[in-house]
């Protein structure tokens, strides 16, 4: 069965030109179709600027955009025709298999949770990011959805990141680690401490605390944390790496041999320039929801997109979420203190973009 | 008045011989004196080993050594004669004016608040660290001693931040920024949210709330978190410093000609090397107790301990407390729920090194 991945078009800090580019490479080199969801007079117009096009992509037509600053919350109640409200839509109603979107990400996920809903015995949906390592590719969850949690929240966290990494790395039983400030299990705050001690009498491989520094070694599948210090981290590592890479440019520019240097070695900048690069990953996945989403970075390049999307579709077909609720059920995992407007307010007083 | 540094001599990964190397660099280029404190046959050992050994310098024996994994707290309770304890001791009964270690740093926060007490209005002293940024030093607070916060905490952060910041670096009013995940006031966890309103409403250069990205970018002069996501910050940016290089390194050594490149840009490298060791801003002050304390960073090596102590000696010369108590004093910041046993409970949840 051919897979379609509703991509919002509109979304994202690079215009449609990007989307739209990303969109055709991924049904290229792909066996999927792409929905392009957003103003159709402005995509077919980027559209004709491709001297090929090939079979597989569709113009949906979605009136409004949900920018990037606007209250997650409000602009799903209030622009029921946006790009992204009407990508699950699509997803609802059958005609679509995932969603892909570089926009405002709270929209994103208040809008998969009001379509799709969550799976069974999540509380709290969340964000997955998937950061370059040392060694092999890291899964933290949750950087930005939840940023007030439970400790049961942050349990669900690495049963969710467990099942992402094991069905997409091909890992049998991820080792996850919860990010704390030492590694003793009485190191932490006071959600850490008492996540500890769910992990720890679970029969997940649970490796204990790891901390700051234990992110970029490769040495755990899954890192666990709640939304605001993930995503913390997020910016913090985005930051810090083109703050080095702008030092080091600069110190290479202050002397003719240095400057001999950079040209040298400058196919060595780039090559790392690659492995650190988060258009190779495409995007976080939304995971708990009742279906498949992919948030990207706001400054998403057509790779990225394109990268987002074959991830969504290897998420379909790997069958993430059925491995959620499987690895789920063998935990009384359940927050008995949850209710039913808990999600809600995650997302809106989360991060919007 | 000659200021008298007492160093935990026996603190730290490196050993005594880059406590004494340090000191005797510290004495060598300033008018301070150093008290070494430690075993004296281990400290005059090393002592022998250095030719010259400029006046101002003395041994303090002491019996004991807290490692690095123990307990804060019930190491200062067991180990009486402990080399931070006796530190820590020496400036109660005036024989010293501030103290200086790498050792555990849990323990030399919880020996500071025991012999020396907190300042008027100070719930909860912590740790400031000094970032390296693209452009001026920042002071980020606080990065470890209290894991579990309330929103006057953070307040009172950021006017110790800011004194320190003022003083140090001789700014008339340090900009404060809030570290959360998104700009705008509403965004964040409830302890953010709620410390957001105490700054906004003061009289302090508030800029706002800032991201994770904003850190090396230099635009602010201090940064206000609580001491989880301090500490995290911390060690996610050393773990990716680490990470960056090692991964250039690699590509460099790769091919033929971007090692050439290496060769001819080393200088470069090691230019960039100094602009993000943390052994130039020597070590992370302990604020708010009625005394001076700066912790090293475990690794510290001797040049880390010369401006660990160069900078002991500034704070107590810049007078770095009296500017935090006339600064609070401006501020109805005390927290209401606050209780004589709470600093002594942070400090023993907090991380141990």
């Amino acid at each position: 069965m051919t897979l379609r991945i509703a991509l919002d078009a509109m979304g994202g800090e690079l215009g449609p030109e990007e989307m739209v580019a990303g969109a055709i490479q991924a049904v290229g080199e792909s066996e999927l179709h792409v929905l392009l969801i957003g103003d159709e007079n402005i995509l077919s117009r980027v559209m004709q600027k491709h001297a090929q096009l090939p079979a597989g992509l569709q113009i949906v037509h979605a009136s409004q955009v949900v920018s990037m600053d606007e209250s997650p919350f409000e602009a799903i109640r209030k622009k029921k025709d946006s790009s992204i409200s009407k990508a699950f839509a699509y997803v609802k109603k059958g005609e679509a298999d995932a969603v892909v979107s570089a926009g405002n990400s709270g929209a994103t996920m208040a809008s998969a949770i009001k379509s799709l809903g969550r799976l069974e015995n999540i509380s709290r949906p969340g964000i997955a990011s998937v950061f370059p390592t040392l060694k092999k590719p890291l899964v933290m969850m949750d950087v930005g959805a939840n940023v007030d949690c439970r400790p049961q929240h942050l349990f669900q966290f690495g049963v969710m990141g467990a099942a992402f990494s094991g069905n997409l790395f091909r890992i049998k039983k991820p080792s996850i680690g919860l990010l704390s400030i030492g590694e003793e299990g009485g190191k932490g705050n006071v959600l850490v401490k008492s996540a500890h001690e769910l992990f720890r009498k679970s029969s997940l491989n649970f490796i204990g605390n790891v901390e700051g520094r234990d992110i970029f070694q490769g040495d755990v599948d899954v890192i666990v944390c709640d939304g605001f210090v993930g995503n913390v981290c997020l910016k913090v590592s985005e930051g810090l790496a083109e703050a080095i890479i702008s030092m080091l440019r600069t110190e290479m520019s202050k002397s003719v041999t240095a400057k001999m240097g950079y040209m040298l070695a400058r196919k060595a900048f780039h090559q790392f320039g690659k492995r650190v690069d988060y258009a190779e990953y495409g995007g976080a996945p939304l995971l708990g929801v009742n279906g498949t989403g992919i948030v990207c970075h706001g400054r998403s390049n057509a790779k990225a997109i394109k990268n987002a999307i074959k991830v969504a579709g290897e998420m379909i077909r790997s069958r993430v979420n059925a491995h959620i609720t499987e690895l789920l059920s063998e935990f009384d995992a359940r927050d008995t203190l949850e209710n039913e407007t808990d999600a809600a307010e995650a997302v809106q007083s989360g991060e919007g973009s």
